[in-house]
C-alpha cells in the first residue's frame, strides 16, 4: 500500500512514447504532488531532454534496478517491458500503474477507473492495470446505465484513431495522407493496409473465434470492471484515419426502461462525462473537438424501437488523454486519496 | 411497361453529378442496348461535352417536354427534380428509374435491388426507386440469411465515404485535408463539422426521434425491399474521411442457428456478393480495394456469443457503382430482359 507523504517520487516508463508524453503533461496540468519525477525508455531514448514544472529531466535507460525508492511507476512501454520490468520494480516496493494489456485481466489485479470502480484498488498488490483506451470511453457511459436499468446487452462498433496504435501510426496517416494528396505512392509499415482515406475492421491480432484482441478486451474488461461476468457484450472494433479521440457507437438493452430523456439525466450527473446533445443544432460528439478534454463525451441518445428497452448512444473520448495517460494518472492521484 | 425493341433511346438526369457519370461509364462498359443516350442536367451544365462509345454527346437542360419518345430515364438529379420531372416523363411514356428517396416509400412506386426483390419491378406504373446506398449493400447480405434462417433483429453502423454526399463533399474532404496538412486553416461549406480526419454520426436531417432521415430510411427499405414489414433494424449511420465505398458493421439475430462456416457459404452462393474472410492473412473488405467493383464484399463474418444465434459481420460496398449507378441500370437492364 501506498505510505503517505507530502509529495511522491514517481517514474514515467516508456516516456518518449505517445502514451507517455502525454502522462508528463497531465502530471505537470494537474499539478500532481511529485517529489521528483524520473523519465524511462529504451536506449534509443536516452538522454533526451524533457521540460517538466520547469526543470530539464533527462530520460534514463530502463533496468530492472531503478525503481529503488520509487514510490510509484506508470509503465506505457508496451506489454514484453510491462511484463519484464513491472515484478522488479513491485519487489523494490514501487506500486506500478501498467497501461499495457498483460496484466489485466489477471485475478490478482485490480483494473480501474476512478469514477466506476475506485474500490477495487484496496486489492491491489503492487501492479494495478489501467484498461484499454475503448474500454474505458464505454464503461463510465455503461456504469450509471448499468445501476439504474441493468444492462442485458450492449452491441459496440468502434471508430478508433491511429494514436492508440502509437507516434509511428500517426506518422503514417499523416505520410500516407500526404502522398494520395500529391499522387504519390503510398507504403505501409504499422498497418496492412492503407489507413489514410480507408477504414480497416482490424484492431490487434485476430484470435481462434475470428474477433481480435481488441474486441476481446473490449469484451472481458467490461465485465470485469463493471464487476459482472455475466454481461453480454459483443464489439466490432475499427481503425479510422482520424489522429486522436475514438468514437463509438453503442447499442444497449436494459432490464428496466430507461428513455432517452431518463438516460441523458443519468448520464449529465455522472463523473467524467459529458452529455453533448443537441442534434437539430448538429451538436453531437466528434473526434476532433473532444481531443485534448479530459471527459468522454457522449450524444444521439435515442430510443431504439426495435427491442422494448434499448438505447443507442454515440461517444467520444480521447483515447491518449481518458482512454490512457488521464486514467493512469487518476488512479495514482485516487491511492494518494486513500493513503 | 417497356415494349421490346433491339435498343432503347435511354436518359441519365443529371448527367455531371457523381451518380451520373458513374451511370455513363457503366452503360458503355456493360454495352447497354442504347440506340441513343441523351443527358440532362441543370443550366450551369449546358452544352457540356461527355465522351460515350466513340460519340461526344453534348448536355442538354432539364425541361418538362424533353422525354417525348425516351423508354428510359435514369435520374440523379435529387429529391425535388425527381418530384418535379418524373410524373412528366412517366406521361411522355418514359419509364423512370429513380434515385432519389422521394419515391422510394410510395406504395405504388417498387423499390429493387435486382437480385434480391426483381418481382416486384412487375408493379410499377412507370417510375421505380433506387434504394439508398448504404440500403442497397445491406439487403444483399440480409436477404439470403433471411430466407435460410429468418432474420430476428439487425444492428448496424456505418462507415459511410463522402461521394455518398456528392463532388461538392469530395472536393471538401480533398481541400480540408490539403488545409489541414499544410498547417492552413480549414473551411467548411457541405458538412457542419470538418469531415478531413475526422467522423460525423450524422447523415442527412435530423428527425423528431433523434434519428438521421439516413437512418430512417436504412430501417424501412429494408423492409420493404425484403418484403417483412416487422423485420426489427435499428442503425447508426457514419459520415467517415474515405473517398469511395462505404463499409457496414452489421449485428444479425436469427430465428434458426446458423454458423458462421454455414452463412459465409450461403453469402458465397449469392449474386452480386463475394466472400472475402481469411482475418489471420489480413483478408477481409476494405473501401479503399472495394472501390469499383460490381459486387457488396463481406467480410469478418463470426459468431456473436452473446446471444444464441447471434452473427457479426463487415460488409463494403461502392456506394456510386452498387449503391446507386450500377444498380438502376441492372434494374433497367430487368426490365429489358422481361419485355
Amino acid at each position: 500500500m501506498l505510505k503517505r507523504k507530502d509529495a511522491y517520487t514517481v517514474a514515467v516508463v516508456g516516456a518518449t512514447g505517445a502514451v507517455g508524453q502525454e502522462i508528463i503533461e497531465i502530471l505537470e496540468e494537474r499539478n500532481f504532488p511529485a517529489a521528483s519525477v524520473r523519465l524511462f525508455a529504451s536506449e534509443r531514448s536516452e538522454g533526451k531532454r524533457v521540460e517538466f514544472m520547469g526543470k530539464t529531466l533527462k530520460v534514463e535507460v530502463l533496468r530492472p534496478d531503478v525503481f529503488e525508492g520509487i514510490d510509484m511507476a506508470l509503465f506505457s512501454a508496451g506489454g514484453v517491458r510491462s511484463r519484464e520490468f513491472a515484478p522488479a520494480a513491485v519487489r523494490a516496493g514501487c506500486i506500478v500503474i501498467d497501461n499495457s494489456s498483460v496484466w489485466r485481466m489477471d485475478p490478482e489485479v485490480p483494473l480501474v477507473v476512478p469514477e466506476v470502480n475506485p474500490g477495487d484498488l484496496k486489492k491491489h498488490r503492487g501492479i494495478i492495470a489501467n484498461p484499454n483506451c475503448s474500454t474505458i470511453q464505454m464503461v463510465l457511459i455503461l456504469k450509471p446505465i448499468h445501476d439504474a436499468a441493468r444492462i442485458r446487452r450492449v452491441v459496440v462498433t468502434t471508430f478508433q484513431s491511429v494514436s492508440g496504435t502509437g507516434m509511428r501510426a500517426m506518422e503514417e496517416l499523416l505520410q500516407q495522407s500526404v502522398n494520395v494528396l500529391n499522387m504519390k505512392e503510398v507504403s505501409r509499415a504499422v498497418y496492412p493496409h492503407q489507413i489514410a482515406f480507408n477504414v480497416l475492421p482490424h484492431i490487434d491480432a485476430f484470435t481462434e473465434t475470428g474477433d481480435t484482441m481488441e474486441e476481446t478486451k473490449l469484451v472481458n474488461e467490461t465485465r470485469k470492471i463493471l464487476g459482472d461476468e455475466a454481461l453480454r457484450v459483443t464489439a466490432t472494433t475499427v481503425r479510422v484515419p482520424v489522429f486522436r479521440g475514438h468514437s463509438e457507437s453503442l447499442n444497449i438493452e436494459t432490464e428496466k426502461a430507461l428513455s432517452p430523456e431518463e438516460c441523458r439525466a443519468l448520464l449529465a450527473g455522472s463523473p467524467g462525462v459529458v452529455v453533448f446533445d443537441v442534434p437539430e443544432k448538429n451538436v453531437y460528439p466528434v473526434p476532433l473537438e473532444v481531443a485534448g478534454k479530459d471527459d468522454v463525451y457522449v450524444g444521439r441518445v435515442r430510443r431504439d424501437p426495435s427491442i422494448p428497452n434499448g438505447l443507442n448512444l454515440w461517444v467520444v473520448g480521447d483515447n491518449l488523454r481518458k482512454g490512457a495517460a488521464l486514467n493512469a494518472v487518476q488512479i495514482a492521484e485516487t491511492l494518494i486519496d486513500g493513503a
